[in-house]
């Protein structure tokens, strides 16, 4: 074998602990004969796609994160360093860390995923939370129980609307799948947790630029979940645009009219750009990256002559039969594990083979018991909507899921949110744990200027 | 029946949704025929005595808590709040909110429990978090977690020993327990996670005031404690008290010899003092608080003069049998069960019971399979510690974990950390995620300037 000797190893620098910097991290274990660097800026890898079940209070943050040093304990060769990638010095060949440090790679895989595009309105991102990480999904989870919370303290009823008015903006499985769980909290969890307002009343509107919801299905699977949405009293509002976003509310296009929506609770699934440091490196290296930032790799998953350099998952566009590979945690997983048998093959002297995605489908679901699925390889079986696709979207997660502990763990909650409806983790954390129900007050309307328990009994005696 | 007509019931204010405030809110269900108002700063109900394994990664924050509407969903004639109490109106007998709302109430219940005193020094929080809210533990969660990863980036032994230095103020059950768990993350769980560092080299002080830990319990008690907790490497500094703290460090005082220990992880388990609602209601109905800031109570719960208050918990300095009766959860519970059953006894015309406490006895555990128990009511029996001990303290915070699917999660967790060593819930969340290992560098050592993984790498060849 053409390696390096164990003295002086090949250094594999991986930069981020997600689907496609994890995967290849575990295909470089110690038989690989390299030394491996993830940097993370989280101590875990954390299970995306149930993000949006933290946010909705049906699961714990542990129960769907794993510390990285734990997952690659086993990994002699394998160093976890809890740093930010910042910059790149392509000649000497070394990350910079954000503290100062540098890691020397001789091969990179860069595997930092995406984050949120607010179209240039950056100070959207204040009131519109989006989510990618932990610290975001408590976040949200914060915003919509104490909506629930502002609106039961509130006597003045458009007051009260406007807490209990939920916008989502970006109809993608992400939003979709926000908007089914808000409605299942709405006319389920708490339908009998409230005194004086009634959850069912709350309104979830979800906005799409695209004609449909989930517009990289087949149509057909677009229309079901737009029926499953539909049966949660979700407001759909296809080809529209959120064009305005403040602290109050939002303003929405459709057909050339503008409306404006009272809310205090906007939650973000739309736009995808790459982090700086995916910027950064492009820069570095001198190529033109995509208009959402990220880096364009041939059939090796380097940046045309940067051999040393693979990018990988949601940092890179990719090409697998002369077709895009979608930004899924398919594309991520698939291509991180083929950026480490690339680097594999290359020191063993073998021509490395070429990247192909294998589409293994997609599945969403939408509140309870309800989903859409769109699986090619199992045919016309592999569009199912409402319960088979909920079953599925079930097994395959518990089975994708890091740690044995975890997917028991999970499957416990299910079972028992299951029958009892339940979302226990519902908890309101951080600073702004209290609702700011103390809105301005008009002038003229003296007697509605202080809300609180007294108007609101006074309101239900009569 | 006494009872106030439906129409006009009596209502009845609880501040605090702990277990004296959540015991007596269950205690007046609808057959009490008043109307509950239970007004709380969080929106669930915390198992406190479990939220050091939320600090120590063992448990999940919504493992141990339940949401408060969702325990008292069954009750309508139970309303709860979510808002702060700031003040009282005696005269009114309105309690004012801090967003400008009230609770008037015929029967109030002061259940707001304690927080923590710096005797004085409220600079010394920012270094030294305490431990009773959700958001607490997930803080002292990432600085125990944060201080091994600086540790692993830290070139400089010294500067990496402070990383490694743990100090735990306060050797009540609390102190001992995070002290036990800490014990166990370095000697166990993070054995093999790191690769420049060998965690079971960190260095963890107990500084307690009185001359063995666990003061309440029976020295025999606090001799098998003291033993275990050697065993895990404790360092223990009885007869000590901590005279300062900053951000390098804390300075014990011991028979009048001082010592400076450099440490970044301070964590305070001493010290209780009343909440400022407490001080406010002692200081508008005209009673002299004890040095805590808690309220004396009589046989019936209330203050001299004010029988519709009634103070419960760590809020209130309770006697039984001629004996302050103990802050503990079981204090806590009876005192809040007994002030619904003097309320209802009123109401239906009945001569109420003085309050009797039933000492149940106590049970800490003191990191993996080992613990010390005191139940005096099993006699010798109830003395038991070491394995035994453990085991008893599983099934009693087992049997009264609220919510049946925690239970099982939890049981799960611990089966599961019992045979592989984990703590899976170990996530570093929060603003500061990342360690600041950027250390100011004395100007004469130049080539240890610059820490970060090329230095480590060159350290570990040597």
């Amino acid at each position: 074998m053409a390696r390096p000797s164990a003295a002086d190893p090949h250094r594999v620098v991986i930069v981020g602990g997600g689907f496609a910097g994890l995967n290849a991290a575990r295909e470089l274990g110690p038989d690989a004969g390299v030394d491996v660097t993830l940097v993370d800026r989280h101590n875990y890898h954390l299970f995306q796609p149930l993000l949006y079940q933290v946010a909705t209070g049906a699961l714990s943050p542990g129960e769907i994160a794993q510390p990285l040093r734990a997952i690659l304990r086993r990994q002699r060769n394998t160093r976890v360093l809890l740093g930010e990638a910042v910059d790149l010095d392509p000649q000497r060949r070394e990350v910079r860390l954000g503290d100062g440090g540098s890691a020397p790679y001789d091969s990179l895989i860069v595997a930092c995923g995406s984050t949120h595009s607010y179209f240039g309105n950056d100070e959207w991102a204040r009131h519109a939370p989006g989510l990618k990480t932990v610290d975001d999904a408590t976040e949200v989870r914060r915003r919509i129980f104490v909506a629930f919370e502002a609106a039961e303290r509130e006597a003045r009823p458009d007051l009260r609307a406007a807490w209990m008015t939920f916008v989502i903006v970006g109809g993608g499985p992400t939003g979709v799948e926000l908007a089914g769980a808000l409605g299942e909290i709405a006319n389920d969890t708490l339908r009998r947790d409230f005194r004086a307002i009634h959850p069912p009343d709350a309104r979830i509107i979800l906005v799409e630029t695209d004609d449909r919801v989930l517009p990289p299905y087949p149509p057909e699977v677009s229309r079901a979940a737009e029926r499953q949405l539909r049966r949660l009293g979700v407001d759909l509002r296809t080809s529209s645009r959120v064009v305005g976003v403040d602290g109050d509310g939002v303003e929405i296009e459709s057909g050339g009219v503008r409306e404006r929506v009272a809310t205090h609770t906007v939650l973000w699934a739309a736009g995808v750009a790459a982090t700086g440091f995916v910027r950064r490196v492009a820069e570095r290296i001198g190529v033109e990256p995509d208009r959402a930032g990220r880096i364009a790799v041939g059939p090796y998953l380097h940046p045309a002559g940067r051999e040393e350099i693979l990018v990988v998952g949601d940092a890179a566009v990719m090409q697998s039969g002369g077709r895009p590979v979608p930004g899924v945690a398919q594309g991520a997983i698939q291509s991180g594990v083929h950026a480490a048998r690339i680097i594999r093959a290359r020191l063993d002297g073998e021509q490395p083979k070429p990247f192909r995605y294998r589409d293994r489908g997609e599945v969403a679901i939408i509140g309870r018991l309800a989903g859409v699925t769109n699986v090619p390889w199992l045919g016309p079986l592999g569009r199912q909507s409402g319960f088979p696709a909920w079953f599925l979207w079930l097994f395959i997660h518990i089975l994708y899921l890091i740690g044995f502990a975890n997917r028991i763990v999970v499957l416990v909650r299910w079972g028992w949110s299951f029958f009892t409806h339940g979302r226990g983790h519902r908890l309101i954390t951080g600073e702004n744990r209290l609702p700011e129900i103390d809105q301005p007050q008009p002038v003229d309307e003296p007697a509605q200027a202080s809300p609180g328990v007294q108007r609101q009994e006074r309101e239900e005696s009569e």
